[in-house]
């Protein structure tokens, strides 16, 4: 932490402001420039409230210095962290692709489905139970129903299934019936739920908020972790922004800068940034050319009928020629990962 | 709903595309014009999902009309919502103001604030128990304990309480101690926790999310009030945008925008949108001129010592200034009010 | 600035980020930590490009400490700066208010416009006679002839006026009719016409970038003040957000931040901000509130038939009500302004 | 256009707003609802200001329908624009990499470095001699000479070159050195300079304004197209979001959204964007993977001794292991371009 004086900060306030540090049990580095002071603070664990030294006199400015990201961080595990959910391997080279429709609807939209996808290459299976829906006066998803499906979709097909948990309430049943729990980006920083869920013996997959920063993401997983959970993998799917051609703005600079700070897998959701299917492919491809661990995408076997989100749901048509893309991009990226 | 056509669809796109809306229990009315043909569609109660036509051949784009906010908006009940917390009336011509910490830290520390802010001219009292941070490695708050301060600083200075729910676990909790339940931004797309609060008997103070729109803001508000309460308070706190010298961007354009659609009370909290003492008492003039309910500010004793966002708090003698200068404003906006 | 070392930085790594800064002709300053190193540097004057020391050896990362606005800035100028253009007076106790047409289109729109405005207490008359127009196929302006409208305007009410200039090229121009030249936000950014207003005799009234930040704000009026020109007045006129209820977000925030930071005046634009009148005047309140010297509104005898953004123009009796509300609210604000 | 009524509005508003919509020579057509009325508009050319219906009574909203890309839209063009440099054809199946230092800084930097560039495979060869610095302090390009060192680069590497025009001042300047100019992001609604250079006979290379939407950024090629010049490629460079880690968030999305709607060549900017090196190649690859015609980065023979931006420049061994894995990604996208 640095502390800037204002460069009319008397000896005393800069005295007054060193003596603060030490009372907080750092150590202050006063280093006198030409216009002003500033005071470099060493010695601290855990981050330091900055009010206790921004508020006293001649202080213009504290800036933090480091950021901590004790359990997420490579600085404490530089190897890559490899979550597993049965036999797929986030985090491995091969590009893991979760596929499935925004929401389970029936056991006859779901169960061929999850077998066709698994034909096409999918490695695990998505589907929403609980829907966090804007509006009240839309469709929720099946609740339980939809996990049962979803659990006779995966003994069918084989294929792991990841699905939304939206409260501690159902943390039970959903445990019960699936493989990894989704936390969607609406709950990343829920904190009950973030800290239940770190209690779970499941893998969960964490989704970055619509206005999260890269500190709030991961602290957000910090949060998982430090109950106990270290199989955490983290899913961009876009940011809010101003731009209004697409639903929100797929930031995939996050993810190299992501895999650089972090040794946790990345993966990345382009059917919700996008918003329409036509952006949906161009988008994927651009997220495993930027180094993603995998990919989660909307696919659905009638887009047109479709209960949500049907206008950004690939045809299996579409989706078989993505995985075919994914497979010509792949050598560029992992080379030696 | 309109459905706007390519210019190059086909008399049969068209004809299906009317079908489809037929199919729907809806009414086409297909306008021609000189590049391409547009269908007006009339007849829908709820909201119709745009996919089920979207995706047609021949389909450019399916543009909503009009949004419905049966609960919160003006539509259905053109005159202003008084919320009634004991005496405190909002939506009133007189500005509510809610004042206290951030974090309830102690008893010393909070009543004997609460019976100063009393006699400052402060509404209500306002105190964090539990505290939604970003990093789990900062106070987390004092829990029950703190809620237990709050009902004993109401009951020596005689001001009703709001207090943050993180928890649908919580609630009987809060309810016990508290006489209106906040809901935090980051919690304004909680569902289960809104419909929960929807089926408590207390007043709800929802903070908008913040990168939320007006709309999903006044759909937040629907959860609620679709489930029974009524009594719910809308709180501009800032919006996330590129601009760094604040925390957030205070939107206030938004107060005049939620009074003009919606007639349930609006208050703001300019105090987390600033994050710097020496911007809250003028956002908090603002709020006031551009017709604010209410104004909800962090106040401590010793902002020094503050265990949570001690640069954003006023001091009493800023906060009985700030008192003053609202008494001012306040006849400039709410002469007929 | 601040050089923050990683935490497997060699001593190596560490002396020869100190020599670069010695060979910079600046001072180094090692703090070292529990963690990593920190190298405080002192004694540089202008801004020095931090890839210099980002691309050593085990740099993590490189921070600006403090932010030189020279001429900008209170820290060389504490006192208010006032700027007069012909009686009035912007930095001054009393609120200047700028009303009149968004585009100069006849002269029987403007004349006219002016003297009734001059009745209602405006300080300065506003048209655009060259307009920055999204479209190449809308209208562009009157140019010359808006100019010439102007001037006769400002004879028969005795407003000074202020209009937009877009190109080098105009400025004579510009210069022989009107009394203060506006610098729009599509052009805070347009170096070339920021140095050459910086050398007009004409003060300039300059328009924060849609997304500009603080920071890049008074850099575009250091470029005008460094050629010379002292006489420059700062005006927000919103950002561009993800809110989508209104035009732009209009940042008051920045209002008593740019008054701490920077001795120049501060008006602000609510009308294009708003993009709709309904808006226009609770912000026009809220700006005088928040600490404003002064306002631009835009104000139109029959908004329904402008030429451009009549959406947002205010009517005359909307004004004169607006007028009031200005006078009720300034002693809340400027009592010793 | 479409013409949204309120609920409440009488049969009288209704035909009023018929009248106004036939007095502008245009077809209404009233589509009456449950709840409302709406009326399509038809019959419009260019855009209808849509104030002059929306201030009349019983009005509640105007909604645009359509939008206007005359000259850079598809539906008049169909076919992909080449915009051809040189040898070099934007567009064409194989991606075109333009790359060079930020700034030309001397002979001895630039000549060889793009003799360098063109052996490992570039196709054209960039570096700025007018620079938009964000502080008048800092260095502002060499101008006139910097022109002549890039001619004398062309000559020794025959790589065509392009560098940034800010003044219509400058432009015979830069016509006599330089093969394509490019329009900066600080200059996209610079609507004199776009004009001027859609006079000139050189190919123009248009950069996204960093807050601009895919409308506002078509409509600047408009401004070019309109004046006669139809050689102009896009590139997006990166906008302005809350996002703090890397520079500007690179919105890859609108590279498929741009060759949908538009026939122009469309590439991408990763180096602005991203604003350190490590996160310029995983940005580059997946620019490719979405379907971008080219790319433009910054290269510089040893980074930490650029005058500007050294941190995002990539060394020539950087550059050459990008070239390579834009082989292996191209033929996943450009299988039938």
């Amino acid at each position: 932490m640095l502390v800037v004086m204002k460069s009319g900060a008397t000896r005393d306030d800069i005295k007054q402001v060193c003596q603060a540090i030490t009372d907080l049990d750092l150590t202050p580095h006063p280093i006198p420039g030409k216009l002003r002071t500033a005071i470099g603070v060493t010695g601290n664990v855990a981050p330091v409230e900055p009010t206790l030294l921004s508020t006293l006199p001649g202080v213009a400015d504290v800036i933090r210095v480091t950021k901590a990201f004790k359990l997420t961080g490579r600085e404490m595990k530089p190897e890559n962290t490899i979550v597993q959910v049965g036999e797929v391997r986030f985090g491995d080279p091969e590009i893991c692709v979760i596929a499935g429709p925004c929401s389970v609807e029936s056991h006859e939209q779901t169960v061929p489905s999850a077998r066709r996808l698994k034909e096409l290459g999918a490695h695990m299976l998505r589907g929403g139970a609980f829907k966090p829906r804007t509006s009240p006066y839309t469709f929720q998803g099946l609740g339980e129903e939809g996990l049962k499906i979803l659990a006779e979709a995966r003994e069918q097909s084989t294929l792991p299934v990841v699905s939304e948990l939206m409260s501690t309430e159902d943390l039970d049943l959903v445990e019960e019936y699936i493989d990894m729990i989704q936390i969607g980006a609406r709950n990343m920083q829920n904190y009950p739920l973030l800290k239940r869920v770190g209690r779970s013996p499941k893998p969960v997959l964490l989704k970055r908020g619509m206005s999260a920063t890269l500190e709030e993401f991961l602290l957000a997983a910090e949060y998982i972790m430090s109950e106990g959970n270290r199989n955490v993998i983290l899913c961009e799917r876009g940011v809010r922004t101003f731009s209004d051609f697409s639903r929100f703005t797929l930031d995939l600079s996050i993810v190299p800068e992501l895999k650089r700070i972090s040794h946790l897998p990345v993966i990345v959701d382009p059917s919700h940034a996008a918003g329409k299917h036509s952006l949906v492919i161009p988008l994927a491809r651009a997220a495993v050319a930027a180094g993603a661990d995998g990919l989660m995408v909307e696919v659905h076997g009638d887009p047109s009928k479709a209960r949500s989100d049907g206008a950004q749901a690939l045809t299996f048509d579409m989706f078989a020629e993505l995985m075919e893309e994914v497979r010509i991009i792949t050598p560029a990226v992992r080379r030696e990962a």
